[in-house]
């Protein structure tokens, strides 16, 4: 069933220690969709500047995301610059240029209104809140934020937390969040006011799914151990778009689905790592998917 | 089969978040022997000082662990004294008094000569060669090491590494260890010159079985979402002697013994950290031990 993104297409400058590039297709909805697109249709709201280049918007073309939402409008697109080293869980900004995504309103083209599942990227709460409430019928709503709304918006935050049903956010996040330095303490203050599921990504060492439901445990997946991480820039979103696509290709939602799309999540992260910006998924075929969902069961499972 | 650890018996001062403890049991072959007394026979070669109490004493005895290797020597117990804030994967030392420690020079009683098992916990790698020698008929051996040997006895160290079969570490130790920040790649350098399996332990985030085997998949096995740690003190002693003591009671070693070893480690490691001091232990029962283990795979399994 189709899946709409809203969130940012942008250009991203990147240094790593396996090298750098100038100026690289990048942003939330562009990793997420991206990956997404192997599991379901993606529909995107995104806006970018009149610099937005044709081979770029082929990349999504490609993968068959719809773009009927993607808003272009003069200036020039987002842009971020940023820099990791040796410990490539933590990105240094080293610019952020809003451009045209300073005034972006999110509209939700009539064709996007009958989207079954939602991800809201991470933006300003109250753009998040908007959409959300422009796409009320969406049978589920996921959503990621940052340390920055965390902090300059907690109240905006708290109200769009209590309309989503799933919260895919990092440690550093969830311990902002929840005000814990303890990860399980923190996912049961979030829970307790918000989404019925809490995604909590440790990067490297997996992600770990905390669940509303009293008496649910737990469900962790681990992450592949990657020996040469190439540019981290968006995992995560390709975590959640493994994650969302996953869900939205299943005709039931139950425990057992959210436990595979935690692998498929950590698999499209998998692949996001290996190369510079989106360039792994423009040659990635479903089989190798399939291959490595088989080998993080065989990271982590007995025998029974 | 029995199984000997040679290591440090000592008396801990503890402070954590969720309390304190002025003098504990504790040392490193006192966690790892009185975990893995839970799957196997149990021997001890250390040293206390005239400090050392009946009551401690019986903790261990209660156990069934043989005593017969316990040096007494005039003088004081070794006393570690730390602290753990908000994140409890580091301890601060406060105080570190060798004493009777100082001096110690393992001595292999006869009676220990056969054991099939043996554990060289964190001790100097001079000594833990001596240890190694006078042991050659061991069937495996395991190892554990820290920062100040990597860096102190670097030459030394490597020596008894080409002795051991399995080094168990964290990850701080094995990227200085292996002199990267990427945790596969330290693996394979540490493997290359050493040991077969190497065990990385991420503490809340369970830990990673690599092999130098060629072709063999590494393994991860997840740790228990910890609502409120305690006190971690021990808690990798532990999951060492879980994992050590799981290996020693089987028929055969292969891939499928050393995966599930790996998730008793944890589940040794989980109930370590639930009181100050070794505690939990005196109360545990097998058949808790095995539940966890189950809810161990339920927090990380799939499905067939």
């Amino acid at each position: 069933m189709s899946i709409l993104v809203v969130g940012s297409v942008a250009y991203d400058g990147i240094k790593s220690p396996a090298g750098s590039v100038d100026r690289v297709l990048g942003g939330s909805a562009t990793y997420f969709s991206i990956s997404a697109s192997f599991f379901t249709q993606v529909r995107v709201v995104a806006v970018v500047g009149d610099d937005f280049s044709k081979e770029d918007e082929q990349i999504l073309r490609d993968r068959k995301v719809d773009l009927t939402g993607l808003q272009r409008v003069p200036g020039k697109s987002f842009f971020w610059r940023g820099e990791y080293n040796e410990n490539l869980n933590e990105a240094h900004t080293l610019a952020t240029e809003l451009n045209v995504f300073e005034k972006f309103e999110p509209q939700i083209p009539d064709a996007y209104k009958d989207s079954d599942y939602l991800f809201l990227a991470n933006i300003d709460p109250v753009l998040q809140m908007g959409v959300r409430n422009q796409m009320s019928k969406s049978m589920l709503v996921g959503c990621d934020t940052m340390n920055y709304w965390i902090n300059s918006k907690p109240n905006e935050l708290a109200e769009i937390l209590k309309k989503v049903d799933v919260l895919l956010i990092n440690d550093g996040e969830a311990r902002m969040l929840g005000k814990t330095a303890s990860l399980p303490r923190a996912a049961q203050k979030i829970l307790a006011h918000g989404p019925r599921v809490l995604v909590i990504k440790h990067g490297e060492y997996g992600a770990t799914a905390f669940f509303k439901e009293a008496g649910m445990h737990p469900f962790r997946a681990p992450a592949l151990p990657v020996e040469e991480v190439v540019d981290p820039t968006g995992a995560g979103d390709c975590f959640a778009g493994g994650f969302m696509g996953y869900i939205a290709a299943q005709t039931e939602l139950n425990r057992e689905v959210f436990k595979r799309a935690m692998f498929f999540g950590g698999v499209m992260g998998s692949f996001a790592v290996e190369k510079f910006g989106p360039e792994r998924f423009k040659t990635l075929k479903r089989s190798e998917i399939d291959a490595r969902f088989e080998l993080f069961r065989e990271l982590s499972h007995l025998e029974d």
